[in-house]
């Protein structure tokens, strides 16, 4: 089973000064649940009790009610990213129903059985951003700030991730917010794409929480090359950005952050 | 179209002390999109910028590739919460292979068309929890603390969610550490229902984050009648704990926390 946290390569800049070192990412990886040897969900998550996510997951989406309904629950032979589950009594009897009616995890749509084939999918393809701009640190520094000023329900609520389209120098362009972090990404990316301005080549994306694999996935198809985030990324989104060629950046705080992908494009 | 924020009632617990007080909580609500009048998706979101919202989604999930592809996007005259999307060009020609290979969001699965339809479809088939028992307002106070000890990868990688199971005395019994905040609650409660622990009738669950439908719903599944969190919660996790019979705590920091459902279960 592959470990929850792996070693990453990270460029730290603190105060203008850079130096090489390595930090160690969450691993986020596709989980994909089987019932009766059937496809039934795909789930990002962090290995480690797999077989217990899936039988919670299963708990909550009403395929088991109860301990009685669960015969079995083990890795396949296909790979360490796969958990098949067999069901007894009158959950099994609907096994069929349940399967007919059942309607995968969104993110899933793209993902393959491991981190590996889930990048190797979506950069098959199309190209990589090949924007070849750079930026000053502070101006990468300052990113949280000009987000936050903006944050209007979250300084009422507390309760809102917030994502922000900078241009290059720095200034706001749009904000929005929501309960989904990856909504907020979506909100901004839509509203270019509704007025004709994709891709947005010469933009930053700046997310108030943390960079999961979805998230570089969507400003890589809007054609974003920068994202800045307050907090950590997940080793997929960090595999992805290099990938797709997204500089991926994280714990920006005060006059340091974190480059974890593409550091060319900040200016040394 | 409904608000990014609502006023809740919330009693606020500082030393001891309660007071009873209006608070503000960000909105979480279903968004339905159709696809030509056909249901595609259901997202769990913040009202605003719905149509955006919609648009960024369906660029990520490849439906559109650019604004050429994108004819109408109008809220349905069915309700607040629906957005309709017309595709032009190549994108339409496909539509069809789209609504057939699309498969619905996980989360979406028990929802209606608006909160109030969806907790209302969750509380129809099952009875809200009854346990009647109390703990100390000094319990609740640590259990961030209880679960902040566990969190090994947290430590390492500032990258992840986690969950605790407690039991009425504050015992830490079990704790998970994920990336998705729900994978970290499923795989708690997937535990203990292979030990054939269910129903957590007697337990109580801390959350690092915030706390959103889909935790509140997990915790219910599992007959868990008490959900801590360090953060904010949601409207929708609101009005579903108080249907469901969950005590709902937010922001619980230093010795203060929020009571937003089911009070009673606090001592004076």
């Amino acid at each position: 089973m592959p470990e929850a946290q792996r070693d990453v390569e990270v460029v730290r800049v603190r105060a203008g000064a850079r130096t090489s070192d390595r930090d160690c990412a969450a691993t986020e990886e596709p989980l994909e649940i089987r019932l009766h040897d059937r496809p039934f969900a795909v789930i990002m998550r962090t290995p480690g009790a797999d077989r217990e996510l899936a039988a919670g997951f299963l708990l909550a989406e009403r395929v088991l009610n109860s301990a009685d309904d669960l015969g079995t629950i083990a890795y396949c032979a296909d790979g360490e990213n796969i958990v098949n589950v067999t069901l007894t009594g009158a959950s099994a009897t609907h096994l069929e129903r349940l399967l007919a009616g059942r309607r995968q995890v969104t993110t899933s749509s793209s993902c393959g059985l491991c981190g590996r084939q889930t990048i190797d999918s979506l950069a098959a393809d199309a190209a990589p951003i090949a924007a070849r701009w750079t930026v000053a640190a502070d101006t990468i520094a300052a990113l949280p700030r000009g987000l936050r000023v903006r944050q209007a329900v979250f300084d009422d609520t507390g309760g809102l991730h917030a994502a922000g389209l900078f241009s290059r120098d720095g200034t706001l362009l749009d904000v929005a917010e929501d309960v989904g972090r990856h909504n907020a990404v979506d909100k901004i990316v839509g509203r270019m794409l509704m007025r004709d301005g994709l891709p947005l080549s010469d933009c930053m994306l700046c997310v108030s929480g943390r960079t999961s694999f979805e998230i570089v996935q969507k400003a890589w198809r809007a054609g974003i090359a920068l994202v800045a985030a307050v907090s950590a990324p997940s080793t997929l989104a960090i595999e992805l950005a290099q990938t797709l060629g997204v500089t991926l950046i994280g714990f920006v705080r005060g006059d340091a952050f974190n480059i974890y992908a593409h550091a060319e494009r900040i200016e040394p």
